[in-house]
């Protein structure tokens, strides 16, 4: 009995450090999901290729993907055809969505990791119904979307919701993308890592973020204490971002998301103190992504669904 | 023989130091401008009552009014109606249009004096035909507008486009908003007068930011310098911007930017050098507002006369 297409469509999230994907359905639900370690940036592009071929192969078997969404941390172009530019993948100025079309034969969507998150939490998340949002994803770096009237905002040039390549201190902490001080550098997976030796805590190993949350959540005060930190910079990020566009909600998703309450409550409380006008306004919510760590993924795979009605 | 109501509406701009108003005809020309100092932070409210009566008779005559707008240095509900906070201006959440329009029996137009000077730069100066923008007004403080599809985007509380209130210094220094390290501290009037004094620039004295522009403009090495340090900082924040809204155009207005390309120059390098992925993208042109100094009335008054249309 043949699988029909609906089912086989493919959503794929290339993260900084891990790709996971998943057969995505029409509404958002998704299979189970396939980790992989990303290629670091300075593997050859080809092992992309080789990565993104095998997962395909492993979810859709014999029969082939019906269409295949992917969602990469990096900028897309406005028509989600070409990556211009990813700091923690091997890409530069490639056009990855048509060179995939070519080799599977099916339609490939392609945009910006945070895009898609965004695109799930539209669909079946948090911000169902919204209609100005913004959405930060925390992973091994910082990605961004916004969302107006309902959609997400793509740019004039595809690369809008960059939040994490913002300055956030003068003069501040090198950035893989080649600036300094860049949000990326005080929230990010990295970022705990970073702020966890320096506090001390315990051999702690990258890519291994989510032990620092593991240690907070069984109560190790100093782990609180670096989420906190961390929680503290996203809210100043998320008052800077609120000063800008004034959404009606923020989102925060991705891995370092995970740590729930433990980095939103520090968050929430600092947008609240850092956002100008704060008394005369409601300051915005900030929320969970529902689809937490998948929703890049789950995006993905509703992008490609597009391409087949 | 009585003057038109479309020859008697008055468009005011409401600023942190002076107030500017003329009569705005129907596409955005203006007739002679008066000037007055704005009452302070720590003024009656009727003060600023008086001034605005004061203005509208003297320019309006024994006709009277049509319409008036009005682009006030503050946080202007969603609607047009109320504003909300004015850190440089003795209003906490005044429903100033009503007032205004119960004693004077005419539409009364109110936004922000920088979405004014958006809508100024959109109907008749740089960014006619632009679907995307940032607006940046460089005055005694900031004043910022964002917008999308050709129209200026009011953000959900109608408090979109504050980028002066963005933190740009963690830390940094206080500013009037109650926060610290705001742009606008690096950014403005104030930011260029403290720059001056700070290189023992010569007796300048607030408000006579002008003064250090003259200086620059005859040669001055010091005052030139000042202005450049000042437009690097605008060029951090523009670059901030791209990153979060991936705008086709930024546009600078305000009293400062007079200085044009002594503060604009230093202004478009920094940003060039500063903008993630810059090498994979093209840098958005940084241009003059075209109404200068008087984009805020020019705006407030088309404002105006939307509400005879």
């Amino acid at each position: 009995m043949s699988v029909p297409p609906a089912g086989r469509v493919v959503g794929i999230d290339l993260g900084g450090t891990k790709t996971v994907a998943a057969l995505v359905g029409r509404v958002g639900a998704c299979g189970p999901v396939l980790r992989r370690p990303s290629p670091g940036p300075d593997a050859d592009p080809a092992a992309v290729d080789a990565l993104l071929e095998d997962i395909v192969a492993e979810l859709t078997g014999d029969a082939g993907p019906a269409a295949v969404g992917i969602g990469a941390a990096g900028f897309v172009d406005p028509n989600g055809r070409r990556i211009r530019f990813a700091p923690h993948l091997p890409w530069r100025d490639d056009p990855l969505a048509e060179r995939l079309e070519l080799r599977w034969g099916v339609p490939v969507a392609l945009d910006n990791d945070a895009n898609c998150a965004a695109e799930a939490e539209l669909a079946t998340g948090v911000a169902r119904g919204v209609q100005s949002a913004a959405l930060v994803t925390v992973g091994t770096g910082i990605g961004g979307a916004l969302v107006l009237g309902g959609r997400v905002l793509r740019g004039h040039q595809g690369m809008a919701g960059e939040f994490g390549h913002v300055q956030a201190v003068p003069d501040g902490l090198p950035c893989e993308c080649g600036l300094r001080g860049c949000v990326e550098q005080y929230v990010s997976g990295r970022a705990v890592l970073r702020a966890a030796r320096d506090a001390g805590l315990g051999p702690i190993q990258a890519p291994d973020g989510p032990a620092v949350t593991a240690l907070a959540r069984a109560g190790d005060p100093t782990a609180v204490q670096v989420l906190a930190r961390v929680g503290q910079h996203l809210g100043v990020a998320l008052a800077g971002i609120t000063a800008a566009f004034d959404p009606e909600l923020l989102v925060v998703g991705g891995g370092v998301a995970d740590a729930g309450d433990l980095l939103l409550g520090p968050a929430r409380d600092t947008l609240a103190s850092h956002l100008v006008g704060a008394r005369f306004r409601e300051v915005p919510p900030v929320l969970a992504a529902r689809s937490g760590a998948h929703a890049g993924l789950v995006g993905a795979g509703l992008l490609a669904h597009r391409l087949l009605d």
